[in-house]
């Protein structure tokens, strides 16, 4: 490494340390000279065929591969990538928190829920990084009509855009060594100072993205009262929600489980988030939506152990989940909170550590493998609710969902979109090692198909490139982004997608105007997209599946369909007026939540 | 009509008196109970792909009928529409300005740079009304933690997206007698108001859309001043810009011209402004990348009577466009310069009328003929820079755009990516009554997709459905929207579109990067796009274009493609590194200005 480095060489090296191997995106004017640094940094580049889909990509490659990159141009570029930003509510300050980086005037956003949710928050960390090559600094000093702008003289107009769901950041500012050039680096890189040099040497020292630590009083006393509750109790259980995998305190999670043997709850944001074949797992809590016995079970426990809650409608089942405060421990990863008493600014890594090393795990007196035994449900044996079908060959979204489990093996890659298939899949028990990829707060369609290519690449660079990516998207969300399996094509990816055609906006159907023409499409012809989009012969497959025979037939565990090395499409059909019952259900409760009000 | 309406109902009444027939935009849960109110009114409902997609339409829409609107859902559709809008620089107080309307809070949006650009602006009136379905105000005042929000209670950080691109307004305030309830209908509808009952009797009273009065005193100063330059100048010729067509002023101007009888220039973004086979119309003004007669010929005026100037970096030839202040009479929408002299908050409407109502034309003592004649060079021997084609038959970018002319017809809307086609149409010579439609400014490829639908739909609900619609786009940018082909066939459009096939952006092989893959697509097989959109046989057509000779054959006057009525899409294949002369120049002259800075 020579002495200095050009400033675009230097973060493409960072996001190289951190782990990135692809940068999704689309070529433009102002980002060009930039993209020239990819390749000698080792990193490849996959053009989007438009931004909105290369935030869905890299979305979906940082859920693989826990952090990633997406590069736009200014103005028209980035405005079309800012709907793929995909918040997370509080729980936006992960250990790789979602990042805008104008990479142009000293400026690095980050999500401004970032900075609110948790007030003096620092050290956050990225996972998708957002870098947008801007014009020259000469250009704006002298408010040049440029295109891509108003020609109005005023080029921050888009950085005033990208601050709603930013903010600046002194992001990796704990960065020891070279924690000033990496400030500049990642503060500073218009078009004409991409080439700049910098000293390279930051570059020797990895970026430290240890956690601040908890105050030592705070988290001593939390850690008490907790293992004083655990004590206490008689049915504990334990409810992991989607913050245990944003905050990745996942594996200290894992290990409570094996050593307290207490029965395990996700929800649907958390799908996928612990070994759903574990003996532990209990089922998908999801308040009323739940099937009772679950519901039951949670409501019913004198003790929730709850990790990483996320309270969203969708998430909720309609805001139906609530718990008793006093039997509730909440642990976050800015407080704690146990019964009425909240322990602020204590995170919950190092307080699932210390319990790890505290909690004499002999000492739980209760029975959760009567918990279990009294809730858990055969696969087969749903509650969804039935939707009349017309014959005894249609695949309704009740039989559809409550097989597809059958078919699906350890390790898959699952992708619902939101809609029928995100609540569909709320009841589908998993195989081991699932990793499940939904958006049931943003719930932007179309959001699932760029998310698959990103996730399919990121598994193809992972040490387990054999893993499969399922993708289950409706025909309506598959009109918004389906030319995203251009680029899966491009770059030999080989997803399963099953497009389940119902004839149009089923989800808003069941909202409003079931029969009203606004939520009918255009009927695609799905089998010819891999050719349109140049797919060679023999290097694709299309299935087409009307009936329950065919459903068998094809999704069979072992067949050719099943292991097969090429990218496959399912045209898979489904009532038009179908729809699974934790979208029925959980509309139906948010409308009683909001007759309360 | 009842005495009291639902507000959608009157709000959706006003949008067809404006002349709106199609709504575009995209069904989502928040919008659905507004868009039953769309049909008993009268509006057909367009559901495009995606709401990128339908910014586009709408604004193609709105470039032929004068108005559109579109209608997107909170969150995630209002922002992918976001970069669709079309800012317009300084000319965005249009006698129908961009807005967008948050249909919600007791806010309506319009372009921020409406206010900015002219200070105490008002009266604005509406080009593409941007509606968005909002969740109930009960939903907000609680902080649900709804999806499509950050579930952090904020619903504001989407209109405070919104206000960067457009300003809270008192849009259409001079309305006269239904000016409150107008006010209401255009600030407040969330989902739970959309059919609150108000007045109707509003909607008896026409929108008063005229424009405010010039101060008496400085109009008949400036009108006075023009008139003196004008009577002694000796060879003075017309500039007729953009802003002539988005004021509206062409009326105005066209009979300026016929009856002065000057030479008369157009620029990129004013093509089809005027007549361009009228022996007044001499060519377009691009500065030094104009041919060197055009550009001398303006130089060399005594006068230059420019009319609606926007000065850009790809409508000016990278800023060589200018001409001597003391020689050039300037018309704005809120200005008028005379030499060095401003005449501020004097439109050019009112000037222009005056001027007509005024100036002796017969007191000319030019000899606009010689310019003409001087000037005058036939459209097949064309100045463009010659790459040099590998065979006899191989289409050069020079080739296609000095022979597309010839096959252009009275009446035809010709739309033009950005990129190698509207640079390589700048110098093709338009029959009369064309309409161009190109993006110059804002550049966002993919734009003409979705235009030309908007476009198209617009022709068919015009007075003469029978005018053509063509659509010139490379191969790059119809990657991003060409899924909007797919509403053309549902609504049986049938535009003419010529896809460029050279192999990638091309564009961006000349800024940078020539042979580097970030510029390289996926290839797709064009020819199978109408059948995988549901196109039914005999419904559409497809040609390839390899050589000079498929070209004649096919772009041939009066033969059955050029009078087809149905869809076509025509794959023409051009040289991967042969751009137009126009972009060449263009770059080349915007390199030696940034040099000069």
């Amino acid at each position: 490494m020579p002495e200095e480095t050009e400033i675009v060489n230097y973060l493409f090296r960072r996001l190289y340390q951190l782990g990135i191997r692809s940068i999704h995106g689309v070529p433009g004017d102002f980002n060009l000279v930039a993209l020239d640094y990819l390749d000698p940094v080792g990193l490849n580049w996959v053009g989007n065929c438009s931004e909105l889909n290369a935030g869905y990509a890299a979305d979906g490659y940082a859920r693989i591969n826990g952090i990633s990159a997406v590069i736009t141009t200014f103005g028209v570029g980035e405005l079309s990538a800012v709907p793929a930003v995909r918040p997370m509510g509080h729980l936006a300050p992960t250990p790789h928190a979602l990042c805008t980086m104008e990479v142009d005037y000293i400026k690095t956003f980050e999500l401004t829920i970032a900075g609110r949710q948790i007030a003096g928050s620092y050290s956050e960390r990225v996972s998708v990084v957002h870098i947008v090559g801007v014009p020259s600094t000469k250009a704006e000093r002298h408010g040049i009509p440029l295109h891509h702008t108003f020609a109005d003289g005023d080029f921050s107009v888009f950085r005033n855009i990208s601050k709603n769901i930013s903010q600046v950041s002194v992001i990796l500012d704990d960065v020891k060594s070279a924690g000033k050039e990496i400030d500049r680096v990642l503060r500073a890189l218009p078009t004409d100072m991409v080439l700049s040099k910098i000293p390279a040497q930051g570059l020797d020292t990895p970026i430290d993205l240890t956690l601040p630590p908890n105050d030592t009083n705070s988290e001593a006393k939390a850690v008490e009262s907790i293992m004083k509750a655990l004590y206490a109790s008689n049915n504990a259980i334990i409810l992991v929600d989607v913050g245990a995998m944003r905050y990745r305190v996942l594996k200290e999670v894992q290990e409570f489980i094996d050593r307290s043997q207490l029965p395990v709850f996700l929800t649907p944001m958390s799908r996928g988030a612990i070994n759903e074949a574990s003996p532990h797992f209990v089922g998908v809590y999801i308040g009323d939506v739940s099937r009772p016995e679950i519901q039951q079970a949670v409501q019913s426990a004198d003790l929730i152990f709850s990790i990483g809650a996320l309270n969203t409608d969708f998430n909720s089942g309609g805001f139906t989940n609530s718990t008793k405060p006093k039997h509730t421990i909440e642990l976050q990863p800015d407080c704690i909170k146990i019964g009425y008493a909240t322990y602020l600014d204590v995170g919950m890594k190092s307080v699932l550590q210390r319990l790890l090393d505290s909690v004499d795990f002999r000492n739980f007196s209760q029975d959760p493998q009567g918990v279990i035994v009294k809730t858990k449900i055969p696969q087969n044996i749903d509650q969804q609710m039935e939707f009349t079908a017309l014959s005894s060959q249609e695949i309704t979204q009740k039989w559809f969902w409550s097989h597809i489990g059958d078919w699906l093996q350890e390790d898959d890659v699952v992708i619902a979109e939101i809609g029928t298939p995100s609540f569909g899949i709320m009841d589908t028990r998993f195989p081991k090692g699932v990793t499940a990829i939904t958006q049931m707060l943003w719930g932007s369609i179309g959001f699932s198909v760029g998310a698959c290519q990103g996730a399919a690449l990121a598994i193809t660079e992972s040490g387990r490139p054999s893993r499969r990516v399922i993708l289950f998207v409706g025909d309506g969300s598959f009109q918004l982004t389906g030319n995203e399996v251009s680029t899966m094509i491009r770059y030999g990816l080989k997803p399963i997608i099953i497009v389940i055609n119902n004839d149009g906006y089923t989800t808003e159907r069941m909202i409003h105007g079931p029969e009203m023409s606004y939520n009918d499409i255009q009927p695609w012809k799905y089998r010819r997209f891999f050719k349109a989009f140049g797919a060679k012969k023999g290097e694709y497959k299309n299935y087409v599946v009307k009936t329950r025979t065919e459903f068998r037939n094809i999704f069979k565990p072992g067949n050719e369909f099943s292991k097969a090395n090429v990218i496959q499409m399912v045209e898979l059909f489904m009532p038009k007026m179908d729809v699974p019952h934790g979208l029925y259900s959980t509309m139906e409760a948010l409308t009683k939540f909001y007759a309360k009000l």
